[in-house]
Formats: C-alpha cells, sequence, structure tokens
C-alpha cells in the first residue's frame, strides 16, 4: 500500500484531513485528485480521457503543458475509512523539486461555462467581480514561496480572495524574490520568469497555441506554476520552470471558436509578468543572492 | 447650411428621424453623432478628448484605427427643431466609398465596464449571453453589402440579434460575397479580408497593440470595418478596406491592465475571419466576377 498523504506544496482547493477529501501524493511521482461531488469529477474525468487521446492536440502542447493522466484508483481516505474514492491519476507537477515554489492562477474573466444553470453563474459571476477576475482577467488562487533556509511564506485564503491590483503585482514579485521582508527584490525574476525556459517563454508558447486551438474552452481552470528554490540558488539556473494547466472540471466544447476567455487572461498576466522582468538589470549575474 | 442628413450606410444604432436622434453626414467627409443622454455623451465626448491629445497612443494606431475627433457642434435636428442639439463632430469613416459595405462588430465577451451600476451590468450580461458576445468574444451588430447592380442587403435588428455562430459565419461570408443569393462565392475574400492592407492584416496590427497598451479599456466598443465594392469589382484591388473603431461611451480607464476583454474578443473574430480566407484558391484571379 503506496503511503498517501497530503502534499505539502498544495496551494488551492480543499486539503485532505479528517473531515475533507482532498488530493493525495505518493512519494512515487504520482497525485491524486479525488473525483469532486455534482458530477464535476465525472466531467473531469471525461476531459482527461478525450484531452489524452484527441489527435488534434500537439503532442509537444500536451507533454509540456498538461499533468500526464493515468486513469483512475479507488483510493481509502482519512475522511471515510473503509471507503474508498474514486480518484484521477495524474502526474505531480512537483515531484522531484526539493524546495517546491508555487503560483496557482486561475485564468479568465469568465469562470462560467455559457450554458450553466443560473444559481451557479451568478454564484460565479460574483466570485469574479469580487476578485480581479473581470478586472485582470485571471487571480491567484495561491502561492508558496520557500525562502533562504527553507522558510515557507503562503498566502492564506482569505488574503488571498481580497488582493487587488496592486496585491496580484506584489504577489508576483514576492513569487521570485529570495527574501522575505517587504523588499521583494525580485532576485529571481529573470531566471524564473525570463530565462529560455522561463515562464514568459512557455506563456508565450501557450499562447499560440490558444490564439489557434478551438477544441476546449478551459473556464475555471488554472495555470500552475513551479520552480525549484534550491536549484536556482545552487545553480543559477532557471530551477526547472514549470508551467501547467490544471483544474478542468468546468471545461466546455470549443466547437470551432477559440477559447478567447483564456486567451485574453493569458495575455493578460503575460503582461503583468512582463512588467516585472524588465526591472532586473540584464548584467546582472544570476547566482545566489 | 450643411445638408444634414442621416447616412444611408448606418447599420446600428438609432437612425435619425422626426422622432429620434441619430448620426448625421454633411457631405463633405464629418459625421456628426448625437450626444447621447445618460452621461454617455459625455463619457464618450471625454474619450476622444483624451485619446486625441494622448502621448502614448502611436499616431499610426490613432490615424488608422479611429476616426478623426474634430470638436463638438450644436447641429439642429429633424426630431427637435428650433433646439439644436450637440453632435460629437468625427470623420466619416466611409466618405468616399462609392459603394459602401459595411459590418459592425461589437467586441468583447463582457460589455459592461466593471464598476457600472447593478442594473445596467444585468441588462448587459443578459444581452451578452443571449447574443454570441459570451460565446464567441463578439457579436455582429449590422451588415450591408452592396452587389453588382447596386444591389443592397441588409440585415434588420431582430435578424442580428439572433444570430448563433453559424449564423455570425454566414454574414462574414456575405460580407465578401459578390452574389446575393445563398451561394455565398466569398469571390472578395482573398482582396478584402486577405489583402495587404486587408481586414486580416489590419487587426494583427491591432491585436499587437492590444497586447500591450494599458491606456483604456473599451467595454462595448465596436470595430466597423468598411470597403468599396466599385473599387473592387472595377479594379481587383482591395477597395479602400478601413478597419476602425467606434462607440465610446463606455470605455473605462486601463490603469496598467491591459484590455483581455477586448483582445480575446479581436482574437477570436480574427480566427473566425481566418477560417474563411483559405477556401480561395491562391491563384484566382480577383477581377469581378
Amino acid at each position: 500500500m503506496p503511503d498517501f498523504r497530503p502534499p505539502e506544496h498544495q496551494v488551492a482547493g480543499h486539503r485532505a484531513s479528517a473531515n475533507k477529501l482532498g488530493p493525495l501524493i505518493d512519494g512515487s511521482g504520482l497525485f491524486y485528485k479525488p473525483l469532486q461531488a455534482e458530477d464535476r469529477g465525472e466531467h473531469e474525468l471525461a476531459f482527461y480521457e478525450a484531452f489524452s487521446t484527441h489527435a488534434a492536440v500537439p503532442a509537444r502542447i500536451r507533454d509540456t503543458f498538461f499533468p500526464r493522466f493515468h486513469g483512475t484508483r479507488l483510493v481509502p481516505t482519512e475522511s471515510r475509512p473503509g471507503e474508498p474514492h474514486p480518484h484521477l491519476v495524474l502526474d505531480d507537477l512537483l515531484a522531484g523539486l526539493e524546495a517546491p515554489c508555487v503560483l496557482d492562477i486561475k485564468i479568465g474573466a469568465i469562470t462560467w461555462p455559457p450554458s450553466s444553470p443560473e444559481p451557479y453563474v451568478a454564484k460565479c459571476l460574483a466570485k469574479d467581480r469580487e476578485t480581479t477576475s473581470v478586472l485582470l482577467g485571471f487571480r491567484v488562487s495561491g502561492v508558496r514561496v520557500v525562502g533562504p533556509g527553507g522558510t515557507v511564506w503562503r498566502t492564506e485564503r482569505p488574503e488571498v480572495k481580497a488582493l487587488d491590483t496592486a496585491g496580484v503585482r506584489r504577489v508576483l514579485r514576492r513569487y521570485v524574490s529570495s527574501v522575505a521582508d517587504e523588499g521583494m527584490d525580485c532576485a529571481l525574476a529573470a531566471a524564473v520568469y525570463d530565462g529560455k525556459r522561463g515562464v514568459l517563454s512557455q506563456l508565450r508558447e501557450l499562447k499560440a497555441w490558444f490564439e489557434e486551438q478551438t477544441l476546449f474552452h478551459f473556464y475555471s481552470a488554472s495555470i500552475l506554476l513551479g520552480y525549484d528554490a534550491s536549484a536556482v540558488a545552487a545553480s543559477g539556473g532557471e530551477g526547472g520552470v514549470r508551467v501547467k494547466l490544471v483544474d478542468f472540471a468546468h471545461v466546455a466544447e470549443g466547437d470551432g471558436v477559440i477559447d478567447h476567455n483564456f486567451l485574453g487572461g493569458l495575455c493578460s498576466l503575460i503582461k503583468f509578468i512582463s512588467d516585472i522582468v524588465p526591472e532586473i538589470p540584464e548584467t546582472q549575474p544570476l547566482g545566489p543572492s
């Protein structure tokens, strides 16, 4: 029996506990996401099944930007002993990172599929307006940064929900800063955001696909950014920057139309991150600071 | 006194009459737009004043994609004799076209500025969901095509409002077809959509600006396409294709954030038009058909 446990690096969504279902990892590089209630789980499963085998999805896009899907599995849970729950089995996107720094960003000004029932639209719309979604085309759902000496900085739920435009800018700077105080040196911005396979480069590749793809509309999906603080500090390299799409419980068929809602939010995020990058002098060494 | 009259080529909005205010032209290349009620007129005027002189707006963008603004003028109207009404004085975007073909497309999945009062949000949201705005990121507001012999095809209000995705595709094909029947030969697509200074080329230039500009958010603005059916038929040229933004009563400050809502809709429109262009064999002569 694998040693299932909640991932340390989880920054958004319910955390698995005695009372609640939540994602689990087993230390072998797999991530177990409990099938959600109210058909959402079935819907997400159907998306993974369709997407994994879709001939029109370029392999490069699937492999680079999506977690690999390994089917489903009944997993024993703490919340309901003796009643194993079906889980999606996915790659653990942060496996192998010694000090994973994570940023979860829900993309799109609109988070409800157009075919949604009225109460769901009203609920989502209220959240989209209260948060930065309508204004910025995205909102931060969670963040975790590991600083020197292994100190962990993370945002709690109410704090994340209350972020305004300036707060979002601060989080995007904090995510690539080596210090935990208000200074925010953005010491890792050049490596993490601007590197050859850094966040910006990957987001731009993703954008090019979204300008063309008309297969899926990714309502309420997130972009998960990950890098290894230890690796960046040790080598001055990019720390294995990862850019992945997650959370597909509300994906809709594209029916020949591009996902303008996701694309618009993605372009906005690219602009926000680009605004941070030029602050780093190009000649600055990228070693630990 | 100039000879004010409603423009023949108007495809959206109220038409000037004995009962209603509406835009007027005077035959000298100017277009008079009555200031709208409920502060919208003042708001649009304020936008034109700010935009016309904004140092951060590239001259090339302003001159290519926006009507030139010539201040305001009190104009006598048929609907209220003896009570001249203030009008915005703008370039008539279709001046000089012998047989103007016009397509008015309201851009954006969201047409309400985030700061709007609740009833206005509800009203706009309902329209955005009933029409194709939420689904496609844009909706057709009106179309007028002049065919051989000067026959005019135009859509009426209820018909335009009821367009679904397939209907939008038909209108975009009809706009560049020389025949009025259901055949839709798209005979002018290569010239109008794909020409060197055709619609696609201009929309892509506009898109590049929207990826960067954070000055204004163009809620509820439209892109007006225009070309001259006579010129295309006579010369096989592009017929002076025009791509202009209009209707700025709901423009909001950008505050350092890109207009992801307009940009997403613009990208969707580009994809729709691109889908039509490859149908034309590249070797086909562009002469009259």
